[in-house]
């Protein structure tokens, strides 16, 4: 049950000032003071019950993460989890809507991008609410480093098909395509997510890494 | 057993002079004449035996197809099931290596190429040798139509995530793309090849519709 209009849920997020960052367009352009350090800021959009950016932070921990959700009730299952780790001064989420995304980072303020199982939106008329349509590319584009990657990781076969030609109309270049992600060599490093652990059982997880060309955009 | 140096497979080449194309650099240019006709020219890169090529032919009579395949011997199989046919006034084969392509086609003179479940190649080091490297692709430019098509049918998984890297960076256009062929809407009238109907049961079948982009090549 997903609870859209949650008070018990903001209280919650309030009770975690520590870890959720309120007015997060405040901090834009003055992320590494937020972190008081200059590593890399790497963020999830659409982290769910944050499986993936947890592990992340407590396996990385000279990245800055940052776990982007937009409904307070699914990011109250994140802060559960993260009542039950040691502190972990390298993670924060934030109640956001990729949108919004550009009024919260400045350019080139984001190193890496991760968007894992993202909502398919099944539905051709909806396309264009997909993560990976032409509505949030410029968005990724201008908050996104030169080299930095944007990463996509699903199991939803139309959307991944879909972000394939989303991604080559845009321009983005092909660092690595992997149809198969459990069932391939090179991939041993690979943090799995709460989608990713229900849903490889029944079929293959698909993944691309792909950057905006430095030199044309 | 594939018989690279087989006089026997010269010989019934020789016997099928109606339907094999000897000396295929002399018709540069001049494809239309061979068939009588300006119909628009589909070639199929390693045809193998030939049953996608031939099923093609009879199913559309307006479209002129061309065979390709380097090894004579396997070039006999599609003569064996050519001779159980009625005649097909729109099909020819030629055996001619894929990097030739450029003596024997002008610019432009191709309507579509098919790519079939090329040989994979699958060591790295060998690469270059796959038909969707870019070894190939400046061929395929040059003697595709602008509007021309490009299209990538295999099982092969490795092959498949190479091309679409490989494609990219090339600048092709993506059209569309499948990564189950036979588990999807609006792909019936799919023409299965020979190794389609062998390998289809044990895995996924991608495909992969591709155009050079006409503005900027
Ligand atoms: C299918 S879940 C996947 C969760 C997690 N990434 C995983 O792999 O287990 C997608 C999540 O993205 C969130 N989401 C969808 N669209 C969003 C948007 N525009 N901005 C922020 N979050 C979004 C949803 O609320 C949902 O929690
Ligand atoms: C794996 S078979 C596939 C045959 C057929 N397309 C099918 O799908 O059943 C690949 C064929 O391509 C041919 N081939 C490989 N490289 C070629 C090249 N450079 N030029 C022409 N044919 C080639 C091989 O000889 C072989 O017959």
């Amino acid at each position: 049950m997903r609870l859209r209009n949650n008070p018990k849920a903001n209280e919650i997020l309030e009770n975690h000032k520590d870890i959720v960052v309120f007015n997060p367009n405040e901090n834009k352009g003055k992320w590494h003071d937020v972190f008081g350090n200059d590593h890399p800021i790497y963020i999830e959009i659409g982290m769910g019950k944050g499986d993936f950016i947890i592990e992340n932070a407590k396996t990385y921990p000279d990245i800055n993460f940052i776990g982007i959700e937009k409904f307070p009730s699914v990011m109250v299952g994140a802060l559960k989890k993260i009542d039950e780790e040691e502190p972990l001064a390298n993670l924060r989420l934030m109640k956001v809507d990729a949108i919004e995304l550009n009024d919260i980072f400045l350019e080139n303020e984001v190193s890496r991008i991760y968007l894992n199982f993202s909502d398919p939106w099944p539905k051709k008329k909806h396309a264009k609410r997909r993560l990976t349509s032409e509505t949030f590319l410029p968005i990724y584009q201008n908050i996104l480093k030169r080299d930095g990657e944007l990463i996509l990781k699903t199991d939803n076969r139309t959307l991944f098909e879909y972000s394939l030609i989303s991604f080559q109309q845009f321009g983005l270049q092909f660092e690595d395509v992997c149809l198969d992600l459990h069932h391939s060599d090179g991939y041993e490093d690979n943090i799995q997510t709460e989608y990713e652990r229900k849903f490889s059982p029944f079929g293959p997880i698909y993944r691309i890494v792909t950057k905006f060309k430095g030199d044309e955009s």
